[in-house]
């Protein structure tokens, strides 16, 4: 494996040498689309289609990809190079790889803030790391600083004093107003509306649903998802003072001061019937649990989306946009969607898929860990934590958790904010004590299952195999840890 | 079993004989709760604390349950009349007998409307029925006079000109103010709303649940469901006109017209945040599907609650009352919830669970039948139609379908109403083709399944052994239909 991450640093003595000048002749369909990496030559014009990121990389159609690869890592794995070099045709002439492989790559990170040494990385750039499973159950609000992060992108330094809002109207009966911006005091001086919310990756999980089959994405186990208190102006009251009257054929696009390589913004939308709603509870938020918001969770001004996937909360928040279309960003467009098993990267169009907004019902065992060695207490209980959560304000009606297959369910107990069904947007902990038989005391160990029943009374499904799908999104089977017994 | 069934109407001459008397002694658990049906006498003290029905059952302590079963016709099954027969101590004096069986107890059903023929009955008395999987899939609109029928007592005869809806406001801001009436003419005078809207039985696919263990409930095929359009007058207007205000912890509670024996109406309440909503589209409707509504479906006025349970949408409406409790009727406070697979007569506390409001995601395969024999097409494919619905306004995102037990699924075309997500009411009636590979051919049968997915990508559940529930309700697993190949 080491050494084939080494394939685009090796001349290929099979293989032809092309100039730069060759290179850049090829990219367009017609002449076909060659693109170089480190010392190698390729022509990916059969892949382009298929590529999952798109259009995106049209933007290195005869040139070098080594720049956008520092920031997009996902590229960065055994299985993507594996790929590229299937498509290897030739070696780049030695003066034209001096200006790509010496070329300064560490810029865009090198303004990324410390983060606490606890946190599980996923990937380093953009980073994504999870909360430690142990450490996450034990906290009803999720320390601040074990908050697991999700970055699309690097993160952008932005001062306090220079931050604006910008409010744009394009549709709608308010459309045609002028630009307003609001500063982060003007925010301040609306009312302070707080809520609980819990933010889970859409990809939570998803090493468990990789197991069934191999999917594209960041390897997220249960940690990917955090409960805090945040608090900030509420959209509804930013989005009334502008005259926006309720329709449901409009959206509200929000877009991050965090930047692609071609200076496009991370970007997302929502429906302005969640905007609007009052009960919706969307919160341009300053504070996570009674703190100003870091700079990983978006520092000045994060938009709050409780009850939507993670990556509706979009960070360093500069525009919103209200507009008859939703956002038209890769990650509202060609990622965070959902399909059917059989569906692959031949078949797949991301235009049928629905962006995911509400979350399904789901829960996680937090203790104990896999394969941990646990005693079962003098009255021959174990007792196992974990969270649960379920989207679109959907309370936490009940856990069961089984230690026999679902031969015998025991329910848990909850803990969870007393807020009415329909905004109850905080998670749940919950804590069983399973009683173990004479029989399973004898076995080296046992299998616990964890399943949650929301207020719609839905509940997970009990595996992966028949809601695989290729990005490993929405990965919220019954959680299954086999634990070693004393 | 038949003689079984005469159990209560034959001497037991192994047992004393009482008098009507010594019976009417026996009315608290202090003297022992005695009561009479047919010939017999039983005691059953011990009983009482887990009658499924609660305290209803004291009313006949000390005398006969024969005309409280003419109406809870759900106490006639085999199982039923053997678990009286296990409490039964010894025989009714024959002038007693007289008093009781001979007594008139048709009157209740005298006035009971004519059905469709076609409707497929899961018991006459009270009348529910389902409509035929054939012809409930053909229909994006099921036509009233074949959509299910869930009645929990004798239809009332309620005259239009004498019809008056009372409205009561016993908490809130509005609290105090006298009782209003609105007259049929005067509801049909308020501004006219429409909403596509399925309701579905709580126990709807009951029967599939049942082969994993008994329950108790009708024994419903995937026919206790409907999609009408439905109009009137909406309840955020009328209640907008009597000054409620938002407020969450309120409810409305509902009562119909059907009376039970001791002359308490059927009953039910919902949130006042779902009342309240115009995106919750509750109504009082007139019309189903552009008709009159028909005397089984509500006649004159029948609640629709969209997204919600069947039990919430109370028919023949005569009181709305906004409190600050749910309706204490036996329907929302010890029916229609659920638990977990492993809660029983003994342990169950229904104050634990949660009334079900919105329903959770589900399906069912309309054609082909269960044992259907099935020809695949010049090309190799069987063609396969149903039904997907969530509750709570969820629109459905995908319909998948496997013929090989989920090796291979396929995506099912949608036939649906475009109507905003949140409040998407209506179902979606669904076809797919399935091809079948040249092994599946040789085969004498397969089996299909079916899964919805919605709008917050909950998924159905793959089976029902961990749904499993002691009333049979939420029965939302895959459906699995075998069929036989030509």
């Amino acid at each position: 494996e080491a050494a084939s991450r080494l394939w685009h640093i090796t001349v290929r003595q099979d293989l032809p040498t092309y100039s730069l000048d060759d290179v850049q002749k090829h990219n367009a369909p017609e002449q076909g689309i060659w693109i170089t990496f480190g010392l190698g030559v390729y022509d990916v014009t059969e892949f382009v289609p298929n590529h999952p990121g798109g259009d995106k990389i049209m933007m290195a159609a005869g040139s070098a990809i080594d720049s956008f690869w520092a920031i997009y890592q996902q590229h960065n794995t055994l299985e993507v190079l594996e790929l590229l070099e299937g498509f290897r045709i030739g070696n780049l002439q030695k003066d034209a790889v001096a200006a790509n492989v010496e070329e300064e790559l560490g810029s865009p990170w090198a303004q990324e803030p410390k983060r606490n040494a606890l946190l599980k990385p996923a990937s380093e750039r953009p980073f994504n790391a999870e909360t430690p499973l142990a450490l996450l159950g034990e906290h009803f609000y999720t320390p601040n600083e074990l908050f697991y992060v999700r970055n699309h992108l690097p993160v952008p330094v932005i001062q306090a004093e220079q931050y604006e809002l910008e409010l744009d109207v394009e549709a709608g009966a308010a459309a045609g107003q002028p630009t307003r911006t609001l500063t982060l005091a003007e925010l301040k001086a609306l009312p302070k509306h707080s809520v609980t919310a819990a933010i889970m990756c859409g990809g939570n999980r998803r090493s468990e649903m990789t197991r069934v089959k191999p999917v594209k994405g960041l390897s997220w186990g249960p940690g990917a998802v955090g409960n805090a208190k945040w608090s900030g102006a509420r959209l509804c009251d930013v989005l009334q003072a502008m005259g926006v009257q309720p329709n449901e054929d409009l959206h509200v696009l929000f877009e991050g001061a965090d930047l692609d390589p071609t200076s496009h913004p991370y970007g997302a939308s929502i429906p302005l019937s969640k905007a609007l709603d009052p009960r919706g509870d969307v919160v341009l938020a300053y504070e996570m649990n009674e703190e100003p918001l870091n700079r990983d969770h978006g520092y000045p001004i994060r938009v709050i989306v409780p009850g939507s996937v993670g990556a509706r909360n979009v960070k360093w928040l500069t525009r919103i946009i209200v507009a008859d279309h939703e956002s038209d960003s890769h990650w509202q467009q060609n990622d965070y969607k959902g399909f059917s098993p059989s569906t692959d990267w031949d078949t797949v169009d991301f235009k049928k898929a629905q962006a995911i907004q509400a979350m399904p019902v789901t829960s996680a065992i937090c203790t104990p860990l896999p394969n941990e060695r646990v005693k079962p207490d003098a009255e021959g209980f174990i007792t196992v934590r974990g969270y649960a959560w379920s989207g679109g304000g959907r309370r936490i009606e009940r856990v069961d958790l089984t230690s026999d297959g679902g031969k015998s369910w025991h329910v848990a107990q909850l803990e969870q904010e007393t807020v009415p069904d329909g905004r109850h947007y905080g998670w749940s902990l919950w804590t069983a004590r399973l009683p173990l038989s004479a029989e399973q005391r004898k076995q080296e160990g046992l299998e616990i299952w964890a399943k949650a029943v929301d207020s719609a009374y839905n509940v997970q499904p009990e595996a992966f195999e028949h809601i695989w799908n290729l990005r490993g999104v929405l990965a919220n089977a019954y959680h299954k840890v086999p634990v070693k017994l004393s």
